[in-house]
């Protein structure tokens, strides 16, 4: 009997295949005694293990799909340094010898105490520590139980024999496992927790494979090998579907692809919009390689450049030098201007180097981040920005300043960038005439005092992500509270609309370089609230340009108004739904 | 010479008094071999330590003065708990048997290998932690310490032998030892560390002793002994005072004390503006004790009574019939009307239940916190309701519900209200017929959909506290950010304003609850921006009350609003500056 399970789609497409529920922690161990002569050997088998597996999630950190979000790598680094933490390698080591025990056995003591400790803080904050500890402990046990086991296959990636479509159900996935499931027949994934903006969301929308998560209980309702169709669209998975069902949804993967073929033909129009308004449309990039690919897809340019990678996972910070050759490497790479955001790094993206930048308070998204991590360390930001404003002449930079929340804050940034234009003058470097800095409006603040910032940034870029954040004050990787998220909260349109118009009164151009920017859903209703620069995933650019070009600007703009100025939530919802038509 | 050093002025008055510099952890640890038969005597005498340490903090707790916040006495309960925990005490008893030391050392020892565990980790989210164990060993070492050299005086409270008015310097301060050293010749504090919201702020307002935080390295910069000249209000502190300044702070603190008299003369004046508006001062209170206090200061009822400490440090949640007579004996005590706040817990203020209410998660601010809590649990929700209706008959009750984002949310928190009086009628209990529920405007969104949530609540009540944070993307008490924390941030205007206007539009109050509505510094302005109900600590109702009768509402009205037209951040300030005078 068909059953229908609602989540939330967070990468659109539809796929057909069969479920394959993976759980995390069922590994059995097994424990076996060791004669005193066996115990070098196991060590050694352990060792092994160990670096296998290192290997192994060393090869998925160099298949992280292109514009993939520099966190994610992040997070595959932490897990690629706890590998060799002595707090799990150096303890499993003394466990054989101590224990006489094989190296499972051994692996999963030194697990268990570490896990003690941390659930023995009742800290709940530690979980997403203890999380990387099972993860960690999980990969080398997957590697030790396949040597232990010689009729599976040995080599490289955790296999599931994977052989027919197939759609991966679970609590949750690694980066790394959908990467490397990603390689296989694997056609959709559903997962248990997580939500929009959920790595697991990311990954997949990067990978162009269709997703639902936070399908609470997921493996109860799906039953081990029936087919499911998944719908990463609307969020909804059906399960042994009649033939009826199966029709209807092949003809939507046809239609979809259909679609996708059509918007190959606007690759190279110019985004106009019926009533002839040129829109532009730019893409969020993570690497130099990423330019000629987003230029392939018809970005005019680059909205966003991040430059967290630069800092982190290494003991020490970057150098002028080095930063200079990144930036210069990108700048050169990227025909049309490129925004590049300055470090965006803070307690909760820890700098993992020797000197300490902050502590990690209880609220590290109200702490000490991005501009104010850089203003109280005056040395690492002169650093950066005069590594940036000497890659300059390359092209047409401007430069971005994150999580600015006043005027006076703004400029003080800029007093550090114009003394560094200055020194760099007297050094007789060739720099750039102009190169214009600009405000993220990313807190609330910001967007209520636009009037006044636009009177000091030359342009805006409006982060949505970290805006619907503080505006709802809700943290979006929360499980518990991103039901809550809502991009088409009355509040996060005002604000929007607010920091558009103030631009637009004080004659600087304003990006919106968020999720929402390259989400087709939302492109007629920005276009309506006035935005005119959009900044994205590469492998939006094309549907967003397609919207535009069927978009009348003064009937959208006049509908945004009304909508704008109702005070009714029904009312309102119904006329951005029409906005949306 | 004079030295004129400056911090965050955060509890008002003039105060001279000689320094007395406290170093937290600069106790010489003695560690002496025992004999075997002295072992146990050694565990017993650890033991009383361990139990005086406990009972002189209890005592302390007895102590807390009126109308200090429910979290400050959670922050003694948390501190009592710890006494009592087994990896400090029964770590030591067996330290003290296997070592043979003596408790001091043995304690010590328990001591390093928790505060080790801690660091460890790298985890500074855990250095609260780690200061709670700091504080706890120390305050059981100082009685030790107490025995051991029986010149120095053995009986309760720590001695820290003042004879004289003294200025305590101090890097922090817990709330135990404020207390306990108000009682004795303080005239003033002066911590390194801590913010306008912090713990020690707090409570020196509560105690009326003046105050300065974040005054960094005072106490390299402030000799033992010295003169030290202590304004409370500019956050100035003048160290070695000539002639001269002895004689301006003096006459300043006779002119405060001037002052004082002469509000006692308008207590029973009603709060009426020169241009004959009526405006509401009510009291912030958090014990039915509270209530007549409040009313003697002039407060004409209650605008904050928070129902958290119901539910703080213990084992179980409070049951209906518990919270009937908690809310019961309070709203009886109260003359006028009471606006009891539903349950405003979560992940950062845990229930310390045996059902456990949510996890921490890495943002606790934007988590899982009270009305989200309260609809996520819908029987603790009806059981908190239940009881406030059926109180609601003996006085004049409102019903305010904290975090809410949304009209959604807000219906429905209405709707278990609904049903919960719904069965109550059913049951036959007498309610009364009117309770309003409104809305605490707190988050952002909020503050922007007011006009949404007019439609839908009874009344606003602004909560400034929360509001600043979230607008202004930073955590409060985190010290690396708080100087950020700015009231008078356009935003943060703007969002007030509005909030009010689309009050008075809909026709339903707005009161405000946040510090800000009990700081005389803000209050011409606030009544400029439309409020008419402050709610407050009843200590400083006489004073707001003194600006109300000097004010011109029209006056400052007009003046507001062209404050908040202007978008140059400097002529904002100065017409801000105008609206005080």
């Amino acid at each position: 009997m068909s059953l229908w399970l609602n989540g939330i789609g967070v990468s659109r497409g539809v796929a057909i295949g069969r479920a394959l529920r993976l759980h995390a922690s069922d590994l059995e161990i097994p424990e076996r005694r060791l004669a005193a002569g066996d115990i070098e050997h196991e060590i050694t088998r352990f060792y092994g293990a160990q670096r296998r597996a290192r290997d192994e999630l060393r090869s998925v950190r160099e298949q992280i799909p292109l514009g993939t979000p520099g966190d994610i790598a992040a997070f595959i680094d932490t897990h690629l340094l706890m590998m060799d933490d002595r707090s799990i390698v150096d303890t499993t080591v003394a466990n054989i010898r101590s224990h006489q025990i094989n190296a499972e056995a051994a692996l999963k003591k030194s697990r268990d105490v570490l896990v003690a400790v941390f659930e023995q803080m009742d800290d709940p904050y530690l979980k997403t520590r203890k999380d990387d500890v099972e993860h960690v402990v999980a990969r080398i046990q997957r590697v030790l139980m396949k040597q232990a086991q010689p009729s599976a296959p040995a080599e490289g990636a955790p296999k599931f024999d994977i052989a027919e479509p197939t759609v991966i159900v679970a609590d949750d996935i690694t980066p790394a496992d959908i990467i490397l499931l990603s390689q296989q027949q694997v056609v959709a994934f559903i997962t248990e927790f997580g939500g929009p903006l959920s790595h697991t969301a990311i990954l997949a929308r990067s990978l162009g494979i269709p997703a639902i998560v936070g399908l609470r209980d997921a493996r109860r309702w799906l039953r081990e090998g029936e087919t499911v169709i998944v719908d990463g669209e609307q969020g909804h998975a059906l399960a042994d579907p009649d033939a009826q069902a199966l029709d209807f949804f092949r003809a939507k993967q046809q239609r979809l692809a259909a679609e996708r073929a059509q918007l190959d033909l606007i690759r190279d129009q110019p985004p106009v919009s019926r009533d002839g308004v040129k829109i532009r449309l730019l893409a969020n990039i993570e690497l130099p390689e990423d330019a000629a690919h987003a230029a392939g897809m018809g970005a005019e340019g680059v909205g966003l450049y991040r430059t967290e990678f630069l800092y982190m996972n290494r003991k020490d910070l970057p150098g002028e030098e080095e930063q200079y050759d990144a930036y210069a490497k990108v700048v050169s790479a990227v025909q049309g201007p490129i925004t590049i955001r300055t470090l965006d790094l803070g307690a909760d993206k820890q700098v993992d180097s020797g000197a300490r930048l902050g502590p990690t308070p209880n609220n590290p998204a109200l702490g000490l981040r991005a501009i104010r991590l850089c203003l109280k360390e005056p040395e690492l930001f002169r650093t950066q920005v005069r590594a940036l404003l000497r890659a300059s002449r390359f092209g047409q930079m401007k430069i971005m300043l994150p999580m600015i929340s006043s005027v006076g804050e703004f400029r003080q940034a800029l007093a550090v960038i114009e003394s560094a234009r200055a020194q760099l003058l007297r050094e007789g470097q060739v720099l750039a005439d102009d190169v214009p800095v600009g405000a993220m409006i990313e807190v609330p603040a910001a967007a209520l005092a636009a009037p006044m910032l636009a009177r000091v940034a030359r342009f805006f870029s409006i982060g949505t992500n970290d805006l619907i954040q503080y505006t709802l004050a809700i943290d979006r990787v929360d499980d518990e509270v991103n039901y809550l998220y809502d991009p088409l909260h009355p509040a996060v349109l005002q604000l929007i609309q607010r920091t558009i118009e103030a631009g637009v009164r004080a004659g600087i151009p304003v990006t919106m370089c968020g999720e929402m920017a390259g989400d087709v859903r939302y492109t007629r209703l920005l276009l309506g609230l006035g935005l005119q620069e959009f900044s994205m995933h590469p492998a939006n650019v094309l549907e967003v340009k397609r919207a535009v070009l069927d978009a009348d600007l003064r009937e959208l703009h006049a509908k945004a108004l009304r909508m704008l100025a109702s005070a009714d939530v029904e009312e309102q919802q119904s006329l951005i739904a029409a906005i949306g038509r």
